[in-house]
């Protein structure tokens, strides 16, 4: 059982939107166990439509397509259907009825052009469509193939796919079995690290694993395909406890559970609170520390000390020691955090200074080149890391860096080491 | 002369992710007048990526394939591409070298995985890839034919599409014809009046504009074609002038040109330095200070007063004022303004204090009420916003005023007011 899904429109091909209808309607068809092998965009040609269209349907049980339903003269999605399958063209009076009654309630009347969204494909179920004039349709094709076309309004297309197409499609073929996955969230490792430490896990089925980069992580995804609820619980958990025994330690979060997340959840649980001292990360910290509702709990203040004379003002740090090691450096870092710690009297203060680049680059002190220390309350501890990528990259992995240092702090984990 | 796009990744198919990249490229495609007619996208499956890759090759001159170049056993598009040509996969020392070095500058043994993506097709051209450790192929099919491998991160990808896959084309092909558009950026102002004020150029051909709207600014689109790129800038240039004499002071700034480089260019035409005080924007807005390079020689320093003590302890706001007026008050804003002007001895000093939510929301004092305050050589002012929507909005659109208020005060235009 498996289906393909054609997105139509010139504006698609041209760049100017980003075609985000394609991903809505792969993640619901896959939650319903049908796979999907081949996406496919075409302009709003009527050749290039079919040619998509038989290709499409030599392949695919289900074809679903999106966009080319309105009411103006490039809109030819239903017109090709109608051609590809057979099944001529009528006007559907109860559709015009509906379509005049939407423009009636608005107090417009129906432009002649709208009727076009009332010709229907002999045979086909109108999919009712209560947010906008396009109602969708759905055609079946004996012995086992189904065409559905929706519209590419995102808020008319999304609850139609969900509450129409779905059920019909469950129905239609019988379909029992889902799909549904989980990602587990890993920091400080590279992918090709990550795909070593998983090692036989590569050649396990259902669940299937995969590895995507992210912002500086790397997550491993898990797929399982199964009919019930509890046994794709059962599945998931399972592999997701063997991902667990391979990763570690590196290992942070599930699904949306970002590493300042974690680190709020964690603070909060020990009833610990933190203050953050930047330099080049220059408020990036602060900003994902409060991006997390409720973190005025246990975050109680940053400084952003881009200056020397910043960072003797607000944190102490002594002008000799900036002056003998340099701003960049593991004595300063240790020097900030611990000031920090002080001055705001909290349990846990981090600082980072580091040279974002482009410039301030030296042959000992290259762009990268960061500290990252924490000050708690048995010391003070202080770490070298390189990042060689760009300004905003080397910000985000200080950051990432940080907020990893606190986590594994906090669950007695040795400090983060690059690998 | 037309191409089309292979998108590769099984998570695209899933819909765990949405293809920004196919967007980016068919839109860098069009600006150089080739003719993108359709798109596909396949999973990290050896069969289906090569019959999409002789379907496409079947059709279209160049064929530009992103993603599935990693260094896991799921990266295949390199693969199927040397099988489909015939041009087989041969290791090249060079770039194993480039990726070798690329390990050893972050002190990380490379591991064996990564050989893969050394491994080039018989006759390929390397394009260097500084960002990571896939570079990208360039494969010349005789007679007219081209197909392109390029990295799914986007990072990566897009800059090696820009300045190599696209240079390469033009040369190629003899491309003459382009298509060029500039962005015109504006803050404080609904699309609607956007809209309005732009009046009659909306029946304006070549170049046509366009509204988008973008991280809570309405961005103006001026798209123009020619043959030469005097032509395209005479026309360009012209639109431009009418589009800025109809927006004048909400639009602020062109292209990839943000608030913070506006601000931070006016800061250094004029020699002046800028601190800032945070409380809801929790570091987002010395962030978005510090993402511009060079901005540690204007920008002094930042201070995150989440807490009401740090308020104090950092930039003396009495306490009796909080308890008076409240933290989220224009009379604190305008404290929190003042105290850091004179606690980093900086020309400018802007604060913001506000509510960003989803809790601390009050009947007389609800989630998005905002106040930001500028300190001057002259005095200080403060201003009331209120933002209705979400936490990250209400931080964004907080920072966004903040320096707003920061460039109309360089420009020695009136405050800005939401429109």
């Amino acid at each position: 059982m498996n289906a393909e899904i054609l997105t139509v429109g010139t504006e698609l091909l041209l760049g100017q939107i980003v075609d985000t209808n394609a991903a809505f309607v792969a993640e619901r068809l896959a939650e319903a166990g049908i796979d999907v092998y081949c996406k496919t965009t075409v302009g709003d040609n009527a050749a290039r439509i079919e040619a998509a269209l038989r290709q499409a349907l030599g392949r695919a049980q289900v074809v679903l397509c999106t966009g080319g339903l309105g009411p103006t003269e490039d809109d030819l999605t239903r017109d090709v259907v109608a051609a590809v399958t057979g099944r001529p063209l009528r006007l559907d009076p109860a559709v015009l009825a509906q379509i005049q009654a939407r423009f009636a309630r608005r107090g417009i009347p129906m432009p002649k052009s709208n009727e076009r969204q009332a010709q229907v494909p002999e045979g086909a179920e109108v999919l009712e469509n209560p947010r906008g004039t396009a109602p969708g349709l759905l055609l079946r094709l004996p012995p086992d193939r189904t065409v559905i076309l929706v519209p590419g309004v995102p808020a008319e297309m999304r609850p139609m796919v969900t509450e129409m197409v779905l059920p019909r499609l469950r129905e239609a073929y019988g379909l029992r079995g889902r799909i549904r996955s989980r990602v587990l969230r890993t920091v400080g490792v590279s992918e090709s690290r990550v795909n070593e430490l998983l090692g036989d896990l590569w050649e396990e089925r259902n669940p299937t694993i995969a590895l995507l980069a992210r912002s500086g992580e790397i997550h491993v995804r898990i797929t399982a395909k199964a009919e019930t609820e509890e046994e794709l619980a059962r599945l998931l958990d399972a592999r997701e406890a063997q991902v667990r025994e391979r990763l570690g330690d590196i290992l942070f979060g599930r699904d949306e559970e970002g590493l300042e997340v974690v680190v709020g959840r964690l603070l909060t649980e020990r009833g610990l609170t933190l203050a953050v001292a930047e330099s080049c990360t220059g408020g990036l910290l602060a900003h994902r520390i409060t991006n997390v509702p409720g973190s005025s709990a246990y975050f109680e203040r940053g400084a952003v000390t881009y200056s020397n004379r910043a960072k003797t003002a607000l944190l102490g740090v002594p002008d000799e020691l900036i002056a003998a090691k340099g701003a960049v450096s593991a004595e300063v870092a240790a020097a900030m955090a611990e000031g920090m710690r002080e001055r705001a009297g909290t349990d846990l203060a981090v600082a980072v200074t580091g040279i974002a680049g482009p410039g301030g680059g030296t042959a000992e002190k290259p762009v990268g080149l960061t500290y990252v220390a924490l000050a708690h309350a048995s010391g003070v501890e202080a770490h070298e890391f390189r990042f060689f990528t760009d300004r905003d990259l080397n910000k985000q992995r200080a950051a990432q860096t940080a907020l990893d240092l606190v986590r594994r702090h906090l669950l007695g984990l040795p400090p983060p080491s690059l690998r």
